[in-house]
């Protein structure tokens, strides 16, 4: 009975599955990110999730055939090693060497990826780009990350590509959590967004994002709670979630016109949570900019999830 | 003696050449696009400048190995036909069986490509983008075409990819001459280029644009009508290709995000003519706009100038 482990490891949580040969979910676990024991305190989590995870499956972690890491910052596959990850915790500013670490810890073998593009990947292995052999994964989430699959293959350039969420929507625009001007995410991702309505909130406009926000025992303006203030029809909330799409449709068209995929699968904490109805609007945004509009590629929201990550880690394990 | 031709098909001019097996040139010609013959007229200039070409290089056309197009237009390479190439006759409105009726003329077999498609091959597999194994390029001249090679091949998507000059570089932007807002090529294409130009000139800005393109004996803002005025300082010239360098600037730069490929390599009528000076104010524009600003692609004139065209036609024709 081979079994996989996977882990996705996000800023906010940390999800884990066990999965059969077959990809079949066995066993998850899910845990809030630690933020205050820098990164020995989330490797010690991660190593909880997973062996949570196994226990679910009923098996040891070095049953295992091994454990897939999907992870944010600069992942060196071959080195096993992270750096940079600041998105998970602030202070992990140096290489941390993740796979040796959690081998011995866990008992079996490590491989590590970039979060973006095994999310990506799961969604053309086993999710919502199955039919397909060439498409955008684009995640809308705290920012907005892109995984590209050309000819049925993960298309990495120089070890950077897929950043679509820093393609140019308005030159000289709004400022990004990157610092650049006018990218995508600088109107779509999560943080920019929350950053737009604090501010315009501060400047007078009535919302109640915030009110729903602390509701929730939230800290900052979730996934749901942008629902939330959506089903409301809180106006500010529309507003943001609008410049959001037509940001998102402008850039997503830009990447159809330059590529041609046959689809575009939508994922990330707001893309799944907002799901079809937003994607559908996602699609209506990309039109009018889409340079062979008879033939627009197909749209879908990613079909596994919030746990696509963590199943996308385990595929990391070849046999 | 195995020589090949090759036709660049425009909407200003026929380029010819005929080359040897290491893809020297031994003949070429070049004829201004006839207007008022429709498709046919055009097939007769074509069939003239390559038998132009070949006489120079001592041969008849019915000696070459093939003859390969690059062309505008819909081009259906199995099919060997051309539909809709509107840049080139405006009544090109249907579709010509290109192959059949050159083949006929020329006694040899023809190969039909996309003429931007076959210009980036052409400097991939000779010219400024020899030493790479992924490029974008980018064709800068009446509008913005452009090309993509990934792993050592062309990438064509569902047929259409490469459409760089309708990237999005500003939502809700300027009206492009494809009809939609705010594409790279509204600001950069020189067809656009020439339209603001006149608008502006009417409006009451000063400028020698329209003098200059007088005395070159031209009815259109050419690309050697925009580089006298830039020689001349024309302000109304400066203010308009620098608008044009930092839409591309930004477009480039989006798609490098994407991508994130070796090299760039810049051609096209305005991208040659202006050349070395200009293509590096373009990489200084796409700078900021790099998310992985420390390692910047290679950005290069396309080397084999005018002729690359021809030259890459050729290469559509296999042994």
């Amino acid at each position: 009975m081979a079994l996989r482990g996977g882990i996705d490891l996000g800023g906010t949580k940390i999800q884990a599955a066990v999965v059969g040969a077959r990809n079949g979910v066995r066993g998850e676990a899910r845990v809030p990110t630690p933020k205050d024991g820098g990164p020995d305190g989330v490797l010690r989590a991660m190593a909880d999730a997973i062996k949570s995870a196994a226990a679910q499956a009923k098996v040891q972690t070095s049953d295992l055939d091994g454990v897939g890491i999907g992870s944010p910052g600069d992942v060196d596959s071959d080195a096993g090693t992270i750096t940079n990850a600041y998105n998970v915790v602030p202070d992990w500013n140096r290489t941390i060497s993740v796979a040796g670490a959690l081998q011995r810890e866990l008992g079996t073998r490590i491989a590590l990826g970039n979060d973006v593009r095994v999310a990506t990947n799961a969604e053309f292995e086993l999710g919502a780009g199955k039919p397909y052999a060439s498409l955008l994964g684009v995640f809308w989430g705290t920012g907005v990350g892109g995984g590209v699959i050309l000819g049925g293959r993960p298309w990495r350039g120089r070890g950077a590509a897929g950043e679509i969420g820093h393609m140019v929507v308005r030159r000289n625009g709004a400022k990004c959590p990157c610092g650049r001007l006018g990218c995508m995410e600088a109107y779509a991702g999560r943080k920019a967004m929350e950053l737009e309505a604090r501010r315009r909130h501060h400047g007078g406009e009535k919302t109640a994002l915030f009110k729903l926000m602390e509701k929730k025992g939230r800290t900052a303006l979730t996934s749901g709670v942008w629902a939330d203030a959506l089903e409301d029809e809180d106006k500010l909330a529309v507003d943001l979630v609008e410049r959001a799409l037509a940001a998102l449709g402008a850039g997503i068209a830009s990447a159809v016109n330059l590529l041609d995929v046959e689809a575009v699968v939508i994922g990330g904490g707001l893309g799944t949570r907002l799901g079809d109805p937003y994607v559908a609007r996602i699609k209506e945004q990309m039109h009018p900019h889409l340079f062979v509009d008879a033939r627009p590629p197909a749209v879908h929201v990613a079909a596994l999830g919030d746990l696509g990550g963590a199943i996308g880690a385990a595929l990391l394990v070849k046999s």
